[in-house]
């Protein structure tokens, strides 16, 4: 069990609203909509997405990590949970 | 016309590639697999999303920013530039 | 004469301010402050940072952009404009 | 004693070398320097601070957070951890 179990429903939910929301994107670039509008829908999205990892580091660090560390000390889980904060903090 | 037009099929193309990202990672999700691996394609959906972002911002400058700067000064088109901008230099 | 002339004395204290506030970082860690506190006073710099980006971006769109617009197209202005706001938008 | 007790020299080496940057910038704009080099080197100066909250995040879960989650359960910590973190996943 992944230990977003509990959230998987809101996750789900969130993705799919963020899936709809790229779809729209595609149709204002085919209806020629104005770059400054497709580009703050972007920047919607953009924030939306942010909002999904925000929750899978909380879920993540409550359940593996907090696992790691009291099993082991949990130096690999929070090396690995640095590697992918790494790619979110530029 | 809007001024993407000569870059709307890769734009398109890049839009339906995030978007089947996107479900993708439902998948992922509804199969429980672990959260570091989702959060890294997260990342690289991300990193999709800002490379429209940016060409939109590219094409847009070229295009309506320039031709309002020959136009009338382009007051109004750099302002409302800067104000879509600071959504993404956070 | 640079484009952000006008914009100087107002970049200039804004750089000091920052410079200030890193001093101050410097300081918290000397004296063992609590991390969280230090990271939150890093991400306010970080935001003070951005607005000063942000007050070049506008300047230097409003002077030499534009300006490279109406005297050749731009063609290299935008490109230039566009390689240094990648650095922005990641 | 805080956690990053043991980095603390490198990180107040880095934070020096970020506050001489930030004169270098003050410098650049009484030179009257081209924007587009003083955009440069604030996103440098921008990734090495990163890199600083980045080096707090890892010695802040390894220290507190973890210290935290072994005494008793460390909600409160990751909440306050996640609560920073939103500030720089934007």
């Amino acid at each position: 069990m992944a230990y977003y179990e509990r959230d998987k429903d809101d996750l789900l939910q969130r993705l799919r609203k963020i899936e709809g929301q790229v779809r729209g994107v595609q149709r204002m670039i085919e209806e020629d909509r104005y770059c400054v509008d497709v580009l703050t829908q972007l920047a919607a999205i953009r924030a939306a997405l942010n909002r999904v990892s925000l929750a899978l580091f909380e879920s993540h660090t409550r359940g593996c990590v907090a696992s790691a560390i009291r099993s082991n000390g949990g130096e690999e889980a929070i090396e690995e949970l640095m590697d992918v904060l790494m790619k979110y903090v530029k």
